[in-house]
């Protein structure tokens, strides 16, 4: 069958644009024994692959030919494995296409029809989700009168860990771009501050909106993020370090005015990656999906429809354009 | 009494010299009640007295005029403390001066002649000592079979740790500055291997005798030591951060190429301070008292003769001459 795909073009420079994507029409084969037809609904853009995309490097070997390889959620059209029939909801790893063909062993099948959306199995429900609530129960364990500090927090990610927070009585500072995110994050996620980094006075309204210093920071940016947060940790705070969204696209040293104080505070920065913590997959998503139908947990996303605008979509999620989980959806 | 003191002349620049001290004639009051009066016998030089001697601030209200007030083993020359009697040897905060009055209760009573140097104290036995203990046995934990590596491993802290990881069963690396210096760590003090940062060739040679790869670091350098290593940490790595003497002397940002491992590789980086683990102390300086005696445990010294040369040891020190526990000592 003739089927679309988004692919890289070249190489990006220094900035990713839409133009290092190109969108194709390829034949797909039939399936082979083992292997699943699904259709792509929803895919799922994540700043992680920017790295693959410059370098056309990854676990799967398509990279070395520019095709992405990302998460999503898709519905089953053909099987020829007896754990899928079509109409199935599945979701796991695929290339950015309308249609592809997976070894079944790769795919998980969703519950999906009580109440929760089959796209949040790539965000709350996903290793977005998993990322949160590890970052949250297992590394940082904000407590009650606690100062607990998130960056991009309009992210799924730090979204879902500020809630997490709250929720364990921590008081929650957020950081986001712009008056409305901060006030999504207010007004809709029951963050106690939101700090717009947009603003000249950033510095100056986070050190307001910390009080009397920060316990636990989360940390998905890197250093115009990180490095202010650090020169108000307090002693014997705790950092754990999610993401380094800002240092993605580029392979620049990453300069700290305040790296001495982790040091001079006896601070604990700990780097982690969501797939060394695995095994916490299902008390997570347990967890989680019960917040979920309870109202406990807020799902945001920003939807884009289409394909062919994948490129762009992916592009204004770099820019931080949009809030919550970001998506591109298909018919 | 007329005594020797030296003082700071003058805010240092950008790099402290012998210019920025003053060596002056001070009068001496007699001891008031619960005071002991001693006379300096060894005074240790230690980096993070920099930051002091450049701001003129210090936990110490002398500092805000520019007296330094660091650490030193001494004899009791007059007291008017119950616990304290002529000859007694002494531990404690000083001024860099000749003699000194000190409130009893700041000073430790040293037991001396059982083969033990006095000015072991200020080292192995003082909070060096303590440092390296801790960093060691609370914090890395290295085991039979990790490759440990240790920068600075010629000074007093850097020296224990590797012999107190060695001790562990670990593969210990050391870095230092000068082929003399790490002949000494590797013949001296039982090293497997020392790399020479002063050499083009650096980072490969640290690669090399890492092998395939660094468990567990103890910093005591900064960036020009932390970058190569983070480069070169295996997945789970844990860094015990324990001084940045190459950033005491300014208020430059701190610039890490390999920042981005601390993520990619889960690393766990730890800053620690001394003062927050004393505790430990006294579980600590017997264990290592009875490795000095015992032989177990190497003391190094570098010891310049005279107050008045105070300023250019402590230059020295800084400038990374010499190697192992910096005391000026005095008649």
């Amino acid at each position: 069958m003739n089927i679309t795909r988004v692919k890289m073009a070249r190489k990006p420079g220094e900035k990713l644009t839409v133009d290092d994507f190109r969108v194709e029409r390829i034949q797909l084969p039939e399936p082979a024994e083992g292997e699943v037809l699904s259709q792509a609904r929803f895919i799922s853009m994540d700043p992680y692959l920017t790295r693959m995309m410059r370098t056309w490097q990854g676990q799967e070997a398509d990279w070395s030919q520019g095709i992405i390889v990302g998460r999503m959620v898709s519905q089953v059209v053909a099987s020829r494995s007896a754990g899928f029939v079509p109409g199935d909801w599945v979701a796991g790893p695929g290339r950015w296409q309308s249609h592809d063909l997976t070894a079944s062993g790769l795919l998980r099948k969703l519950e999906v029809g009580d109440g929760v959306s089959p796209s949040a199995y790539l965000g709350v429900l996903g290793s977005s989700g998993l990322t949160a609530w590890v970052g949250i129960r297992k590394l940082l364990r904000p407590q009650a009168g606690e100062i607990f500090c998130v960056s991009s927090a309009a992210g799924v990610v730090g979204g879902l860990a500020g809630q997490l927070a709250k929720q364990a009585g921590a008081r929650v500072v957020g950081i986001a771009g712009g008056p409305e995110k901060c006030l999504q994050m207010v007004d809709g996620l029951g963050f106690d501050a939101c700090v717009d980094y947009h603003r000249n006075s950033f510095e100056s309204d986070l050190a307001t909106a910390a009080g009397g210093g920060i316990d636990k920071h989360f940390e998905n940016v890197g250093a115009p993020m990180l490095d202010p947060v650090l020169g108000l940790m307090k002693d014997h705070g705790r950092i754990a370090l999610c993401g380094l969204i800002a240092h993605y696209q580029d392979d620049l040293p990453v300069t700290l005015k305040n790296f001495r104080k982790l040091l001079y505070g006896a601070i604990n920065l700990k780097g982690f990656r969501v797939h060394d913590h695995l095994q916490d997959a299902p008390q997570a998503y347990a967890e989680l999906k019960d917040g979920i139908i309870s109202g406990a947990i807020t799902v945001r996303e920003t939807v884009t429809r289409g394909l062919e605008n994948a490129p762009q979509a992916y592009v204004d999620m770099l820019a931080g354009r949009g809030s919550g989980k970001h998506l591109v959806e298909l018919k």
